[in-house]
Formats: C-alpha cells, structure tokens, sequence
C-alpha cells in the first residue's frame, strides 16, 4: 500500500477522494430516507470504485478511452491516447430522461484530461448533430481551446451554435477538412471516409497509430440503392482492410433492428405519396438538423410543383448553410415567404417547420395553437411528424394531435421523420461494415449496454469470437499494446455532468433528487420562532407547503399540525439543560414527515427552520 | 334573463360558480407568472362555460352522458338517464400522464350527480380492466351505494380490490350476471352479449330505454378462428338489428389500426415459439389483469412440460379467482412454488411475475436487482416483456434491459405482452361490429378524441353520414327524443379528479403546477426577520433551498442573494409610515426571482416568509 502511495499519489488521492465523496452522500441518502434504489446505486458505485486498480498508464501502449456513448445515445465521445498525445473524435450531448426533471442536457465528463490539455493534438468531429457537436460550446474552452476538425458543413453548423455561446470563450479554431483530407496530428496520422447519414458530409476517422489502424465510424448507414445521403465509402475501407485493422469501432445505435436499413429511395417513394395526394396544404414537422430528410423534402415538393415556406429559426438557418455550401440546390420558385402564401391554391403549399414532437414553441405547435404570425391550422389541412416520440412528449404530441383533428385537420404520423430513423445501419449492414474492414478487433459504440452486447452478437455471426469483441462501459479504457486490445479494469470519471441553466454540472444528484421528491409530494416549510431560554414558541409556528394538498381545503390539516409542531418542539426542547436546535431539528423533521404521511399517505419534504428569538 | 333565473335556478348558480372560479384561477395564474399554455386552457374554459346554455334536462328524453373515456384511454364511465332514472356504466380509472408528477390516477367526475344518488338504478361494469372498475371504490360510497352488476369474475376482482379500500364506506351490493341475464333496473330493460377480450367473462351492454334500443360494446375484439378469448356474440347481436338498434357506442382504443386484430391462434403461435425455443430459465413479465395471456402462457407452457412459478401478490390472487371459477385450468403438475425450482433443469423453468413495464417493486424488477426472496437473474435466463413501454418508464424499461444483459440474460420484447395488444378491435372488426348491429346513430367511446374522429371514418365507409355520427366530449351531453340522436351544447362536469394518496380530489391544478415548477427549477425559502418599527433586517435573512443549484457549490451566490433581500426589504419597508408587510413580500419575490433568473437562468419558486419581530 504504501509502495502504492509513493508510485501513483495522483491516482491514489483521486480514488480516495472518491471513496469519501460516496460515503458522504451514502450517508446524506439515508439521512434523508432516500429511496432504496438510490442507495443501491451508490453502493454499487462504491464497490466499483474500491475494485477499480490504482495504476498510470503503462508507456507505449495505446489506450482507448470512451468517456461517453457506451451506455446511451448520446454525448459520444471517445479519446484514443498514447504516451504523451492525446486525440478526441466528437463531443456530443445527450438529451435528459424522464428522471432528470429540469435538466437542458448531459455533457460528457472531461475530468480525465484535466492537466493533460496541453497533450491533445485534435479533436474530430464526424458530423454536426447535437450528439456530436453539442459538448463543443461547454468543453472546449475547458481544454484550452484545441483545433476542431470537420468538414465544411459540420464547421459551419458548429459555428452558427456558437452565436449563443459567445461568452464562453475565445472564438473556435475551425479547421475544414474533406473525405480525402490525411492529417498529421501529433503522432497521429488521420485520413477520412465518406459515410451516408441523414446529415451530408458525415465521415468515418481511420486513425493510424502507433499500435496499428483503429477506424471509427461515426453514425453510418450503407445504401446499396441510392446516394440521395452520401455514399458510405466500402471501397476504401476494402483497401484499408488490406493493410490490416486492428480495432473497429463502430454505430450500434440500430443494433436491435434486424435486417438492412431502408434505401432512401423507398423512403422518396413514400414522401411521394404523401406529397403526391395532399389535396390540401401539407405541413411537415420535423428536427432542424436532419438536412438529408428536408433536403429530400424539398426535391420531391418541387417536383410536384409544391411551393415550400420553410419556418423555424434552426431550420432556416440550417437549411440556408446547406444552400450556400451546395449541400442542398433549392429549385428556383420553390420556396416562397410566408407572407406569399395566399396568391397559390391550399394545394399547393407545402409548411416544413420544427416540431416533429410537439415541442412547445416549435413552428408546428405555434400553427396549431394559432399563435403563430402568418399560418394557422385550418379545415383540410394534413399535419405531418414523427411517429416515435420521445419520452416525454408523448402527452404533448397527443394533446396538438387532438387539437388538430378538433380543427378539422388530419394527422400523419410517420416514422421517416424521426431522428434515427433512416440514419444507422441495422444489422445486416453492421455485419458488412465488419466484413468489410475485417479488424483484428471490434469494439461497439454509440448506445446502450443492451445495443452493444446485440452488436456484439453481429460480430460473432461474423465469425468473431468473444476474446476479440471488446464490450468496455462509458470510462473504461481498452488497451491495445503488441496487436493485442483488451477491455481493462482502469475507469476514468464519466459520471454526468448536467448542463441546467448557466451552470454546468452543478445540479448534482442532491439537486436532482430534491426536484424529483418535491415533484412527486411537493414541500413543508416550517417556520417556528422559539424562545431560546424556555424553549416556548412564540405565536403560532408558520407554514409554507406547495405541491403537497390544496392549502384552503386543508386548514384542518395545518391546525392539527401546528399544535403538533409546538408539542415536539416543546418537549424536545426542554429534555436538556441548553438546548441542541440541530436535535430539535430533526425531530420536528421525522415526527412531522410521519404524522403528515399518515394523514395523506403522502411524503413531503419537510424542512424545519426554527428561529430563536 | 330574469325569467331564466326563476326558472332554472340550480343551473345558473352552477354556471355562475364556474365563471367565478374559472375567474379566480385566471387572476391567480396571472399573478404567478404561470405559463401561457395555463392561461391559454383557462380562457377557453371560460369561453366554453359562457357559451353553455343553461336548462333544465327536457322531459321524455333520453340522454347519453359521458363522464370520462372520450378524451383519453382510461376512466371509462357513461350514464343513460330519462326523467328521473339513472343507469351507469363503468367506473373507471385512468392512469395519470408525465404531466401530473405525484398522482396515483385520476377518476371520473360524479358532480352531476350529486343530489341525484336516489335515481341511480344501477352500476352495470363491462369487465375487471381497471380502466373499467378503478372509480368504484372511490365513487360508490358518495352516489348512496347503487347495486353493482357484473359477471362473476368481474365480481370477485372488484372484491378483492375492495379489500385495499376497507374504511371507505359500507360492503358493496354485487350482483352476478351472465351474458344471458336480463335485467329490470327502474325502467331500463337491460340484456348482455358476450365479447372476446384480454380478460375472460367480458361483456357488452344492450339497454332498452323508452326511446330504444342502445348498445354498448364495453372493449371487445372480433376473433373469428378462435374462442380462446372468448366469443364476441355476433349472432345475438344480428338478432338485435333486426328489432332496430337506436344509438351503438363503440369501443375506439385501437381505431387508429388498419386490418383485422390477430386471433389468438397467432399469438398462441408465437408464443410456442418463444416457449419451445428456451434453452434456460424463461421469465415472463406482464400485467396481472391480463387473465387472457396469462391464461395461454400457462397451458402453452404446460404442453412443453415447463414448470411455472407464479409470483406478486396480485398475479397470484387474480390466477387464483379465475381458476376458482373455472376461467383458467391449471393441468397437474404444472404449477410449483418457487421453492422447489432447483429440482428441475433449468430449461424446465418458467416464471410468470408482474412488471412489463419495469415498475419498480414488482417481481422481474426484484429478480433482476436480486432483491427477490428466491429467484435471482443468472446466465441464460431470458426475460420475455412488453415491448410498448408505458410514457415514463421508459428508461426505467431500458436501464432494466440493460442490466439483464450486464448478468448475461437476454431479453425478448414481446408485443403481446401489451396491455391493449390483442384485446380490441381494429378498423375493419369495428367495422363488422358497425355492420352487424346497424344502428340509426353511432357514437365512438373510448379513446381520445383522434381516435373518436377515426372511428368516425371507419362507420363513414360503412355508409354512415356525419349527422348519424356523434362525436362527443366529455361531460358532453348526446340527447335522443322521437328516434333522433344529437350531441348537445350541454356539458355537465368533467374536469379530472385525482387520487393522490389519501385524498381525492384534493390536488387540483395549482398543486400539480406547484410540482411541475419546483421539480424544473426547484425553490428557494427567503427567511428574514425584521424589526416591525425600523424596517431593518435582524442578523442575516435565511435560505431554505432545494432543487434549485447545489448549495455548497453556490456560497458566493447566496451571500450576494442575501444582501439583495436586506436591500430589498429595507428599501421598500421603509418607503411608508406603515409597513405594508404583503407589499415587501411581493417586491422581494419579485425581484429576487429576476434576480436568481439573471444568474442562473432558472426560476425557482420563490417563497418570502417575512417575519415582524
């Protein structure tokens, strides 16, 4: 142990410091009745710390290390380091789950690189969706502002995103680069692939290191069919294969699904025929950033001789970076202001707008809650969105679907409009990205543990066997030394980091605990002011409570518990000769929370203050 | 107006109550900052109630009023009344929405009927399916205890329910009744026919009122290959067309599905292939009221030689009901206390638990966290669940999917696991249904209203034009005189009553907008005690937060935030002679919600508790 203290004092300290940090909040939980289930992940956490060997990166070793995408879609990051460099592919954000009540989204943790980020030599970033690109504005200039690689699409949406973000540092060093750009960076050798996406200019990163060839996917699909979304480059990746790979990482994000992905051109097919018998006007919900869908949009509209508004701020914006960059070729007299609507027929306009889940403020809701400035839903009108809502918003997306139906429109819910739909390969095409690349190993990224282990079974019907399928959780580092990788016990922090406001990762799980306690049986404040030498209280003790019972139907209630708050303070005041306000605290606490419970079967968070006076 | 005042005095004071509350509300919502959408519902509240003419119900009329089921899935309950009688049908109760944190479920609204419990001839309940039977303990005791009528597994479920619900009021007044019963209530004839569903003993209601005939579908499905489910009386009801059918109100859950509903051939096919195929232990996680399933999982099961353990309280009462009555039949052998599992080989094991939808607490979430008293997830069990998850479960489902993978289980997602898969008709059996019965006017029940719309489409290819089909709202009165049917501008109430906890009822709006406030942005508790003549603030002001930022994270925060409110409350207490305590209140929550807005960009409830000292 004490061997252990001199050799690695950085790492020791660290863990320790972890060991405490759970202890505390161990101990915080059950003070506070928190639910068993919260306390069981700390325990789990604590004995996954304490296992966790204590070691510094052996020299001459290639360490791969996923600080996010291994347990979510979302907030995909992934470092890849040797001896003293350090390169990172993408920086993306993961939008919150229903238990994160008020939280914008989750960042991933770059606790690790702290001291090191002098060491980084890049950071690529493979396309501009938010689960890419969404980390940049809060990370970067936490790691002293590294060079960005992207291409020019992906550099321009990162920044037109950084507008509103201008305090957060000095501006992005933005570097452009193409599918056959081949970059030194540090000891780094990084060339590129095309990949088909429903974002254009999407790539895959072929990083030559100095363990051999690691190749990272990015998001992918492979259609055989169509190039409509770019074309997922298999032949250099066949030439690639050539020279031998040694780690494959790639998409899980449709791992669960069976089959090939559709081709986009079933997917034109069937926007035709939505687009080909509107008799009325067509109005499309869908997300900002999915420019291959709205750039299929728009062709097809145009080729039936729809005249398009395009409404939303991200939407226009995106689609205009498009146009200027030659991303998406908008027919001349096509797309017409809104203002212009009433000189064509209700035919023949066609509203492509955000909103494809019923987001509040979103073009869709604004036309449908008729607040919106020039377009309101009228009789004959065919609204159009997603058909897979996010947890969520399923409420909201029934709520406008109603409302829609009331105002005598009709509703098409369809899938090609939802964020993952249509943009990753399923598992006939995860298949042949492997085959294609024939790596020595494979590593799934980018999902869930569940989606990993189903990738991981692609890959033995590939022929892989389990020692050569690297299946590491968000923080665990595969090394790969002398042609071997292997998923090693080392874990860096990966933990969320919360962005809530301005602040980031300051809503810890306390925060998120308190809004979920407060939201289930809402607060009771308790305001008692108590003579510091009798221990009397003094009127009558006040009462705050919101989100608890409805107060005026309750005055029974709060009568009955005033008079038992003054019988608790009194008799725990009075015990002992000075008198310990802490105890009496937490007296009032319990006894209130119990009484209050059995009188509604409901548990509000009581907070006692006592005032000596 | 006058003339209206004398005539119908109740109804006008209603209204009027309504208007002022409404008022209230609106004047308080305003004064909270609460969100447009709030404000937004209330007015056109407003606008609806004032356009609500205010009569007295026309003699000789029959009048459909549906009190819940027409804008949701859920707390289904209709009532027929003329002159003076009464006949219900269904007392449900709907599962709350991500919207509504804290509430155990929601349950009809029976304002309408107070005053009015004598006329009450009758409860008739469909089936055990809680959005059918949930009201009952909760609403009985108030409408006077009315005799209840149901089948005989209908009856025991209520029962046993009614053992969680003891102090609520005297024993229920069950009556049995079988698909042939005719019954005389008041002056209701009323007859049954059997209908296939998820759970057995089903039925649908044929009411002969002075008007005529009205059918009630309660949920069915039309399974023409199989009767495992039961038999959706076809016949009977053809019989019935023929002497005329005045009003049909037919069940909508799945009126949005094109096609016919599987039959239970298929699903007993596709549950022999995941029965047949498992090589370890199989775990399958469904609803306890699925008898129907539950009932096939079981005899499919038992011609496989598996041996099943039946675990949750629940699960095992509503098995055990239906195999006391001869719903279910359990072959010999078949059935083994979870004990005795380790005499068997594991492929033989099959384990039939609560928790399709991960809910924490029931049997597949305790078997996989291994907090069950004897089965424990091992490597190579594989968990059957329903792969519809319910909104806000979601990453519970996930996170649980997760984990079983982690312990080396798999995982089948099983569609027929659903609550609603399988037990309701779609487009073109409704349809058939339409066909068969031949009504003069069709109203939609059960769904929310899109559904009701779509329905409305299905009779209109079955030749029905839109004044013989009666798209209603909730609390939205149908009225038949001389043989015609209309929807009527006459609402009587329907807003949502909660059950959350002990009380009913008592959690209106403003506790759920509490909720929803403090559990996005949490709140902040503002203590200052104040010297009544200076105006000076005595020591520093308290801060009681939660759910806001992480305090210990936030010191310089709050020492600012201090000397604001010492600020705040000196500056404005000592504008007048008298201070107006309410007046420097309102500044200070003011203020320092704008305050706490600049620095954070989140609105935490601000509560000023000011006290004169």
């Amino acid at each position: 142990m004490e061997v252990q203290l001199l050799s690695r004092p950085h790492q020791l300290i660290y863990k320790l410091n972890n060991i405490m940090m759970i202890q505390k909040k161990l101990e915080r939980s059950r003070s506070h009745r928190a639910p068993a289930r919260h306390i069981r992940v700390l325990n789990q956490r604590m004995d996954s710390i304490k296992k966790t060997p204590v070691k510094i990166p052996e020299r001459n070793t290639l360490r791969i290390i996923p600080i996010g995408g291994l347990e979510e879609v979302g907030r995909n990051m992934t470092a890849l380091e040797y001896n003293d460099h350090i390169l990172i592919i993408d920086m993306g954000l993961q939008f919150p789950e229903e238990d994160m009540p008020g939280i914008d989204y989750i960042i991933p943790n770059i606790k690790y690189f702290e001291g090191k980020e002098d060491r980084i030599d890049g950071v690529i970033i493979t396309h501009a969706h938010y689960d890419h690109i969404g980390g940049i504005p809060h990370l970067i200039p936490r790691l002293k502002n590294p060079p960005l690689y992207g291409t020019d699409l992906t550099c321009a949406i990162i920044k037109k995103r950084q507008d509103d973000f201008k305090n957060f540092g000095p501006a992005l060093d933005l570097n452009i680069i193409k599918n056959d750009t081949k970059l030194r960076l540090g000891i780094w050798n990084v060339e590129f692939f095309g990949v088909s996406h429903n974002i254009p200019a999407s790539l895959g990163v072929i990083v030559r290191t100095p363990e051999g060839i690691v190749v990272h996917t990015g998001d992918f699909k492979i259609d055989e069919r169509s190039d409509i979304a770019g074309v997922t480059e298999l032949d250099k990746l066949a030439a690639i294969s050539k020279e031998g790979v040694l780690l494959l990482m790639s998409d899980s994000t449709n791992a669960r699904e069976i089959g090939h992905q559709y081709s986009e051109v079933e997917i034109k097919t069937e926007l035709e025929e939505i687009i080909k018998n509107s008799t009325g006007r067509l109005i499309i919900g869908t997300f900002a950033s999915l420019l291959g869908r709205l750039n299929q949009i728009i062709q097809v509209g145009a080729k039936y001789g729809k005249k398009i508004i395009i409404e939303g701020r991200s939407m226009k914006a995106n689609i205009e970076i498009a146009r200027e960059l030659g991303y998406i070729t908008i027919p001349k007299n096509t797309v017409i202001p809104a203002e212009e609507m009433h000189k064509y027929k209700k035919s023949e306009i066609m509203v492509l707008g955000t909103g494809a889940q019923g987001e509040e403020n979103a073009v869709l809701m604004r036309i449908a809650n008729r607040e919106h400035r020039l377009i309101n839903v009228e009789r004959g009108d065919t609204f159009v969105f997603s058909s897979s809502v996010i947890p969520g918003n399923e409420r909201t997306v029934q709520r406008l679907t109603d409302k829609l139906y009331r105002e005598g429109a009709d509703v098409i819910n369809y899938r090609m409009m939802d964020i993952h739909a249509g943009g990753h390969a399923k598992q006939e095409d995860l298949r042949k990205m492997i085959e294609t690349i024939k790596p020595k190993f494979f590593m799934p990224i980018e999902g869930n543990h569940s989606f990993l282990q189903i990738h991981g079974k692609v890959a033995q019907r590939a022929g892989y066997t389990n020692a050569n399928i690297l299946i590491a959780d968000n923080g665990q580092i595969v090394s790969c030394k002398n042609g071997i990788c292997a998923v090693t016990k080392e874990r860096v922090p990966s933990e969320y980091v919360f962005v809530d406001g301005l602040g980031v990762g300051d809503s810890g799980e306390v925060v998120l605990r308190d809004r979920q306690m407060m939201s289930e049986h809402g607060m009771f404040v308790i305001i008692a002011l108590v003579d510091g030498k009798t221990g009397k209280v003094k009127g009558s003790p006040d009462i705050i409570s919101r989100g608890f019972v409805y107060l005026r139907e309750s005055k029974e209630l709060l009568h009955v518990t005033r008079q038992k708050i003054r019988e608790i303070i009194e008799h725990s005041a009075s015990t002992e000769g000075t008198i310990n306000w802490s105890y009496v605290r937490d007296v009032v606490r319990e006894k209130i929370g119990q009484f209050l419970f059995t009188k509604t079967k409901k548990r509000p968070m009581v907070l006692p203050v006592i005032v000596e006076v």
